[in-house]
């Protein structure tokens, strides 16, 4: 076949189906209000966080060199791992290169043929590819339905079973229940893996999580993904779990043992942010503020985290939506079919903690200017 | 089941088998020479890299702050993308957060189930891992044998086909037959996937890489997997191929659609990186003439990169002679079973351009002792 025209019929079909997108590179000195992105307390570029990442980056140079089992591990990978656990209250962390790196890690090292997967029907795209990567069966359960999740472990009994969840959707922003979901898997045996992407410096004591909110940092029978990406501003993610399980996955997770070791810049960056958010212990009630604040001038339900999830007519209504915001100088995420669960096109408005007051009152303004026009 | 003690029986097997592995943290102020990792021109710790590094880290934030296709892509990614395309021959080029997402994507996106997948039996972890992820009939072939690939590909007429290799294999650092299955690939309608981690800024004219060598920059046949983790010092992934290609990717590869954007300092230290070596066409050369001194003095076979591979009596033995070397101030790497693909255990040793003349001649003098000692 000819690659290049298959490439290109690609391509043209998604054209046709309303569904290319290209990549806008923005500048550093971009003017626009970022509420698109999933900075959520503006830690990327506080001043203390940028001096760490190039602080790093001086000290140890642009990389790690080598796989972390090789020389990839730095004296900065340990210090992180090691404040991440004690801030969220677990024995033990480990550090990858990006967040789908640990989630692809955590499953594939766990469960393979035979044994069970029961995924929430909105997992992120990361703990779909790491089921499928496992070759274990998958389940597919009602989202945020315990009950769902109770019927299919109790039809499997004495299978090793995870089961996929995160603490606050990315999408939808809705919270899991943790807690029926950790006593149902005490009870069945089965090990719950929480991603708490969205949760971790957005909810919970000093923005600990949603896991430690609900009192199992720690449990036996729990497992937690944090990314670096999101709140903590920089990349790379976080396992944390007990010591025994951070050791089986340096020695049995192939997206750990077979990958270069995190950029200094960013294991570092992303300390800072952590060290940061320690010594403001109130940073995240900010979120919480706007977020409620925000959700009430539009006349929706507040989310669980910091992303507000606005229901449009349409597609078409969405993107215009999107687009009179950027005009008047916000920017907000826009998410159609097929990329949301349920088929509804949204806008995706992210409570960003590190807009200055009066940025943030005029995006509000014209958030609720175009809301009105739009739905 | 109980996870813990899971967990524990885990590593207990493994300690019994000898094969636990730690970390080992190192510091920044490390004095051992490193011929263990991949920074094969010492490029990771340059001054201009540094600097280049954590000026993106000032200049940017730590971090992207989301995916590419929400508000992360920054035009340092752009600037990296079209420089590397630009050395390296071809129309265009995507970076990604890590190389093993560069691989995980461009197998994923481009065959899934009832397409084929000819697979090189020693390709890396991360190409087998994609391979399973795509759900494609996998093939593999005998190591570096393109008569194996053709039986396999005239068998399987008119479907959609990659074949997956490695230009110069990370673990043996021999060479693959481009040539040969490009031209196999052209006949076949297949495509050749080549991953160049050990062969851009190493071989080729100016460290442009095997593909560059062989002719086959901008092949129709051919799309290629740049790391920005090993020569060019930082992190991150790239893939290389025509503008239709990367645009297909774009909005097809999952683990580039849900992924964070590379963090700033990574991208600029890699462009940083590049631009040093453009800069100093001679470089590469540097590396051609120590691995075949080296080579020469251990009396092994001189590889076809920058990695030697030194076949050891024993595991015993091999990793005997590791901390022989650890203690004579030179760090090497050790290979033994699983992670062999033959099942001989060597020392592997990385040329490293940056080391300099004196610290060189030590490593040097202190690995003929010691091999002729343990083998
Ligand atoms: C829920 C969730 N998990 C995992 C990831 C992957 O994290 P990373 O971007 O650090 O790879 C993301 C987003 O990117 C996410 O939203
Ligand atoms: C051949 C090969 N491909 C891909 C990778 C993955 O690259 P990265 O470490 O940038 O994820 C590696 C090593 O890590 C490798 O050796």
């Amino acid at each position: 076949m000819n690659w290049e025209q298959w490439f290109a019929e690609r391509v043209a079909e998604r054209e046709a189906a309303g569904l290319r997108r290209i990549l806008k590179p923005r500048g550093a000195d971009d003017p626009v209000i970022d509420l698109a992105g999933n900075d959520y307390l503006g830690l990327s570029t506080h001043p203390d966080v940028r001096r760490a990442a190039a602080d790093a980056a001086l000290t140890w140079g642009a990389g790690s060199g080598a796989s972390r089992l090789v020389t990839g591990t730095l004296e900065v990978h340990q210090q992180l791992e090691e404040e991440l656990a004690e801030f969220t209250g677990w024995p033990a962390a480990l550090a990858f290169s990006t967040g789908y790196h640990a989630n692809l890690s955590v499953v594939a090292a766990l469960v393979g043929k035979g044994d069970l997967i029961v995924s929430d029907a909105h997992v992120h795209a990361s703990l779909i590819d790491a089921a499928r990567l496992s070759r274990a069966e998958v389940a597919v359960a009602a989202h945020n339905d315990a009950a769902d999740v109770a019927r299919i472990l109790a039809a499997n009994p004495g299978r090793r079973t995870l089961v996929l969840v995160e603490s606050i959707y990315s999408v939808l922003g809705d919270a899991a229940p943790l807690r029926e979901l950790a006593d149902l898997c005490a009870d069945h045996g089965a090990l719950l893996v929480v991603d708490e992407a969205h949760g971790v410096g957005v909810v919970g004591d000093g923005g600990r999580g949603l896991v430690h909110a609900a009192g199992l940092a720690g449990h036996p029978n729990v497992v937690v993904t944090v990314t670096l990406s999101k709140a903590l501003g920089a990349q790379g993610g976080v396992l944390l779990g007990p010591a025994s399980f951070r050791e089986h996955l340096v020695n049995a997770a192939r997206p750990f043992i077979f990958d270069t070791g995190l950029a200094p810049a960013s294991a570092a960056g992303a300390l800072a942010s952590l060290r940061h958010l320690r010594a403001h212990h109130d940073l995240p009630t900010v979120i919480r503020t706007r977020v409620t604040g925000l959700a009430d001038l539009l006349g929706v339900e507040a989310p669980a985290g910091a992303v507000l999830s606005v229901p449009m007519p349409s597609p078409h209504a969405a993107l215009a939506a999107q687009a009179a915001c950027l005009a008047g100088g916000v920017r907000v995420a826009c998410f159609r079919p097929p990329s949301v669960p349920d088929g509804i096109s949204r806008l995706r408005i992210t409570t960003n903690a590190g807009v200055d007051g009066a940025d943030w009152k005029h995006a509000c303004d014209l958030l609720a200017r175009v809301c009105e026009e739009h739905r």
